[in-house]
């Protein structure tokens, strides 16, 4: 036997095979948590239970790891989804102002949506996003500063690659943070420095944590190249004030060489009395900064939650000439985003404006981000009130980020499976719930705190259904392991 | 004023710009001279004409520099496009295929194109690529193996990036090539290694030639880790035979570490009496090779031609999971593909099965092959007739790649601009003619030849006149120049 497996291997070259050791040391390092272990399990579970519907105590799984609004059964917009349908396909019945659009999007893409466009993106969306961008700050916009990319999450690929190239080259990143930041940082072979941000203050961004990341990255022997901050926060919810915002400017403008990287991506979605959303686009001219600032939107939050299209745009602001045509270089290399998104991008930015069109579209948002603001309050109460559990009242965006306090024997549990104990604490969730979260160990958390990560973003009639799976799992666990316990 | 200034730089914190120096040098240094320098000279011809229609002698830009069939008035593949819409707005009428199709994709992506899809593609679509595959082949296929991108453009990147980190990490691609490869190479900081095709055996890919550029990369001391071989190719359009393909699988056994990246995106564009596309998974399974391998498909190409919606699949083949499970990572960073694409990858692998939309789908196939190739052979000729220019037959894709000799008066002129003298004939070429081509140079070519890209995608009533345009500009330069001079 031995010798038939010899001579297999040696027939079939099998020293010829891929293995992980030929791996980009960056790639395998890198970690993207929002669709990791946890979610793995998910879909194991998923495949178990079509074949074994017995064995599990729930009837689905529920994805609460990604803000993924219409894969929970929120409805598409009406009006993009009229307007991206005739792109694709024209007809000669239907709304004129449908028509319209689809007619002037067509036109533009010289082509229609199967042909190429301009690799910063098509020039009728860039300039329906600079009008947007004017009319919401109240300063000029242009579109030859706008790139259209598939979703924010390809910008900040690009911006990065554009400014990190080893580790001589600095990201400062929120902890906690929505881990595209990490990755993609170490994924570039760049140098994180994480600022933490006050949980007990409404996840505010303190200046004083920034400076301590900067000198960390120096210190390092890093130069600090981009400051990440997301406005409204992911995971925290956070919409942060004026004056927050002011602060920061004034700290990248005390540092030549970094650059502001606003994702504001969750702009839509600010609750209740929170602070309204100002972008830093906004303050940057209030202060008659000269600070260079990247600024990202997309379609996929909001009320508009086309994440699947992969929409979205980034704006620049104070930077060089050359600088840009070597961010439209890099657009180039993969030739162009994808047209519907680009498109979808403009659908958002620029709604209809006249007759029943405008009426149903803002019945639309106006009923959807009151959805949206119930959810959140009801999910955040729920949790808030478990023993153990402290939820900050969130602010924006479409997750939480509870704190839990995880009994002893919890911890010794989850160390017997080496597991972080929020990961151990989200896979008993899953396994009992059927309920998809992320730990907040995937997020960056102050040591010897747990959190974990859930949307808010079930349908309506289902909520209260999660929000009692959630106690019954949380009370049940605590049952298991003892209350009480470390924090 | 010299003190106004002054004090304006300081308090605007002008040191704080950001600045070509603190670009990622690899970024910098990358080219991409599909939409380089002449293209962007066409785009401010363009906006000069809309102000001076007179001063210029045509009448239109014609982009030939890139595969971008519906921008040249090829019409989008109908079928699919009535899915795509009803995937984007389901509607209650129309045709029962169409609808259940649409119905099907919407299902599989548990909250329609609107919501993320799984990272490595929806499910659905990737059991139809992998039966598309079985059957093409014989030999089976698995939707494990297949990963949907955005193009097939951002497959090579992320294979790039999963195999390459630094110097010490080698790429092979041949000269001329898609520049896709060279400019992913220096991105990712790897070698490149250039393998020169022979123009006077139909562009053919020697196995000598493979040789002597791996030879290359290791006395650089790198390890080659990829071999892109583009079949049909870019920009050549050869259509390798057999025995050449199974040549390259027997060059990469012998050379454990090396995987095969086959870019075959044009394997439905293969024309006359040329060597049928047997892919390369093919050609591994019956050689019985265990050779890791990743096969590049796109929906830009081909008959469909969709490239605005960027569409792509890769498939592994002899890939260990370990390394899967990283590229499945890297997918996951950035979500998913937009979903949009991926449904037109299935709809272009799986296209209608019966009735009326059968038919009519094999007409619309047949139609439009036939009238590329008739193209591609009406300009190689008009190419090839002129005076001082050499067009090898084309045997598959979208575009020719003709030698031509320019006079030496020209290659003077050239220096005098400081150009490439391929490059200053594609800038008098478009000058005078409004004809977009990308010169040799940008591709790679032997030196002391130069050679221009162009596609021969203009529309079948355009092509005459493009013909007439290339000839008499052609002329026209010889006549300035002189003619005879230097190859």
């Amino acid at each position: 036997m031995a010798r038939i497996i010899v001579a297999l291997a040696l027939l079939g070259g099998a020293a010829a095979q891929l293995t992980i050791d030929a791996v980009n040391p960056k790639v395998v390092e890198a970690e993207y948590a929002v669709r990791g272990k946890i979610l793995d399990r998910a879909g194991e579970i998923e495949r178990d239970m079509a074949e074994n519907p017995d064995k599990w105590p729930f009837k689905e799984i529920v994805r609460c790891n990604i803000g993924n609004p219409q894969a929970l059964g929120q409805a598409p917009p009406a009006f993009a989804r009229a307007v991206l349908s005739q792109v694709v396909l024209p007809k000669s019945k239907g709304s004129k102002q449908v028509k319209e659009r689809a007619d002037a999007y067509r036109a533009a893409l010289r082509g229609g949506v199967g042909a190429y466009s301009d690799s910063q993106g098509v020039s009728l969306v860039r300039e329906e996003v600079a009008k947007f961008i004017s009319d919401r700050d109240g300063y000029p916009a242009s579109p030859a500063d706008i790139f259209l990319t598939d979703g924010a999450s390809a910008g900040v690929r690009h911006l990065t690659q554009l400014l990190v190239s080893g580790p001589q080259d600095g990201v400062l990143a929120p902890a906690p943070q929505y881990p595209l930041y990490s990755a993609t940082t170490t994924l570039f072979d760049g140098t994180l420095g994480s600022y933490y941000l006050d949980e007990a203050a409404d996840w505010a961004a303190p200046v004083q944590e920034l400076k301590k990341a900067y000198d960390d990255v120096v210190e390092k022997g890093a130069t600090p190249k981009l400051l990440v901050i997301i406005n409204p926060g992911n995971p925290t919810g956070a919409s942060l004030p004026r004056a927050s915002l002011e602060a920061i400017v004034r700290f990248v403008e005390e540092r030549p060489g970094l650059v502001l990287a606003a994702d504001e991506v969750y702009q839509e979605n600010v609750y209740g009395d929170a602070p309204p959303f100002i972008s830093f686009k906004k303050i940057v001219r209030d202060l008659d900064s000269k600070i260079p600032l990247v600024s990202f939107h997309s379609i996929s939050k909001g009320f508009t939650g086309e994440c699947g299209l992969r929409g979205g745009y980034f704006e620049l602001t104070n930077i060089d000439t050359a600088v840009k045509a070597q961010l439209t270089k890099l657009a180039s290399v993969s030739l162009c985003s994808n047209t519907m998104g680009q498109v979808a991008v403009g659908l958002m930015v620029n709604p209809p404006t006249s007759g029943p069109e405008l009426k149903a579209y803002e019945k639309e948002k106006k009923e959807k981000l009151a959805s949206l603001e119930r959810r959140a309050n009801k999910v955040a109460a729920a949790l808030d009130a478990l023993e153990g559990v402290s939820c900050v009242r969130p602010q924006g965006a479409m997750y939480l980020f509870p704190s839990i306090t995880l009994p002893d024997a919890a911890v010794k549990a989850a160390k017997r499976s080496s597991m972080a104990p929020d990961a151990f604490y989200a896979l008993r969730l899953l396994e009992g719930t059927g309920l998809v979260t992320v730990p907040g160990s995937g997020f960056g958390q102050k040591n010897g705190t747990w959190h974990f990560r859930t949307t808010f973003l079930p349908a309506e009639k289902q909520i209260d259904n999660v929000v009692q799976k959630l106690a019954g799992f949380h009370e049940s666990f605590l049952a298991k392991y003892g209350g009480g316990g470390e924090l």
